[in-house]
């Protein structure tokens, strides 16, 4: 098996502040742990998600993808938790709470995890203050929703975020959350299996068409779910582009296509068919390995399929480990030993007790 | 070049009734022809779309789809007609005007027309009784939204419709409309480049999980543009079917890939990549030539790009001709003479001069 790191995965730490009392407003997420292993994630009074402990307990959490072959997990929080809403000194208090947890748990365990923080995009300079803070913290990277508070990433309010985020050397996740159309179609999860691949588009549209990676070439993003419905949609976006460039370029006058290969999108397709399509448009090195564990639509079996599928070597070991450091700009040796060593290394790490 | 039928295509009387007038409220589509081959779409007071004499001229469209090495045209109205938000009585009043519309074009160019109805789907009654009308007006299938006023083609109420076109032998075309997040996303045209795709996906879903395909198995469904981000999104789909059938799996027990293959999609991809893996997923029989003609988001030069593909001669012959006639339940006969007889008709018809 080739070795991997496993850029998409969410985590969040085992207890949470009391932030409705904390901060006298109602809408937090809390926990309620009501067995043992599990916890519900409430929104106020109204059940979000029941979680399990592998979404906690990062020593468990190292066994568990050790057993599908990933030493490295790159963890973010879950876009539940982005608290945008909220007013915005309460939004970066959270924010710090949460990079803290992510740079706690990089800090004991430097070979296996990676963080990317969150910041309070609500408000632009509170984003930038907590992106300097994270960078001193040592994550590489940030996730942000595809939208925020339904304002989408081509608003100019967070161009001075982008900006920051380059002279800083820090990558961006946009990860798909607050869905559109969510409040007509809950039925049959479909805000799950239909809006969040056109929040990912809709992100990947507002960032080229507004010019952001014209602005910011530096700028290293990666989007979430091979993109959502983007890639498998760009002859149509092209086009539009093309025949109504009075609605589609007023902002930038580059052709969205060229685009492709310049960002990142991970590899959670369920399906080597479209995996085959997004290489084919993105370049290997353009395609991470991802997850999104430990959640049950994510790919648990972290990249078993890649495996499976008919592609040189050379193209996979990009997408389990090249296009992921370079996106992040990290190298292998702080991740990987030789041979001998990382497999006593993961060995230890198996049978390591949980705290 | 192949011979082609375009299944997918928009069109409307040149004149419309004043339909605020006669029905004693605004919000009706009513056209300003402001100059010489050009009217403009307004609704009440709001301007929509410029469109073009192409939008209802039958013979002018002829002459220019010929020049494409087009035969046939598919005709239904364009979706802000549909006016599924008026009074039911009102939009089958709608309805029937723009039905003997179609149907009268049809009689005149029986060999170059096609027309799917439309139907007031707000009231299912009113809806069955105009599809039992459009049947004996010789239409072959109806038109109609991706979501009928925000409500999913999963409720309980449009059963009996698809019930109506399974026993009266008519096919149905699911075209998207009234988009998810228009609101909050008006900018670069992402309704149109992100919107529009997903509303498809989400049309695709509600009919699989609800059952449609497996309580009226004989049902003829055309999704548009190529099933929008349906077929793309195949695989986070059925994993999501897979790992909780508990949100998904509650009306219809069948796993959604295996309907694939038994819908019809058209070929409006802009892209002969993404056409590739469509076909892959359904089969060239169940692939039909679209072009969205006359706007400019379609396909204008109508399977130019299919033409050109490295395609076996077959598979091009089924998506230009057999697909469609099979969805509609059609003969080539009706369309297609000898090659000698076909000939001079398309040459007549390039002389005949406009009414």
């Amino acid at each position: 098996m080739h070795p991997k790191i496993d850029m998409h995965s969410h985590i969040m730490p085992e207890r949470l502040p009391d932030w409705a009392d904390k901060f006298g407003y109602d809408g937090f997420i809390h926990l309620v742990h009501h067995k043992p292993g599990f916890a519900r994630m409430m929104q106020g009074e109204k059940f979000f998600r029941e979680i399990a402990s592998n979404c906690w307990e990062p020593g468990l959490r190292i066994r568990e993808y050790d057993t599908h072959g990933t030493q490295v997990q790159v963890v973010c929080t879950i876009p539940v938790l982005f608290s945008y809403w909220a007013k915005p000194a309460d939004g970066l208090d959270i924010s710090m709470f949460l990079n803290d947890h992510l740079a706690e748990i990089c800090s004991l365990y430097p070979r296996h995890y990676i963080g990317l923080a969150t910041v309070p995009m609500q408000d632009t300079d509170l984003a930038i203050q907590e992106l300097e803070r994270c960078k001193k913290l040592g994550l590489p990277g940030i996730q942000i929703g595809s939208n925020i508070n339904n304002k989408n990433l081509s608003e100019p309010e967070f161009m001075p975020i982008y900006e920051a985020c380059e002279s800083l050397g820090l990558a961006i996740m946009v990860h798909p959350w607050n869905m559109m159309g969510k409040g007509d179609m809950e039925k049959y999860w479909l805000p799950w299996l239909v809006g969040m691949p056109a929040e990912t588009s809709r992100a990947a549209c507002s960032m080229i068409f507004s010019g952001v990676f014209e602005k910011y070439p530096r700028l290293r993003v990666c989007f979430s779910h091979a993109g959502g419905s983007f890639l498998p949609t760009i002859g149509r976006i092209a086009h539009g582009y093309e025949c109504r460039p009075d609605l589609v370029a007023v902002d930038n006058p580059v052709h969205p296509r060229s685009y492709l290969g310049k960002f990142w999108v991970d590899s959670i397709t369920h399906d080597p068919l479209l995996l085959e399509y997004v290489l084919k448009l993105q370049g290997s090195k353009r395609v991470c390995l991802g997850s999104d564990y430990p959640f049950p639509l994510g790919d648990l079996d972290i990249g078993k399929f890649i495996e499976e599928m008919d592609l040189p070597s050379n193209v996979k070991e990009d997408i389990f480990v090249n296009a992921t450091l370079e996106w992040l700009d990290l190298k292998a040796e702080d991740f990987f030993e030789s041979k001998h060593e990382e497999r006593s290394d993961r060995k230890s790490i198996a049978q390591q007790s949980e705290r």
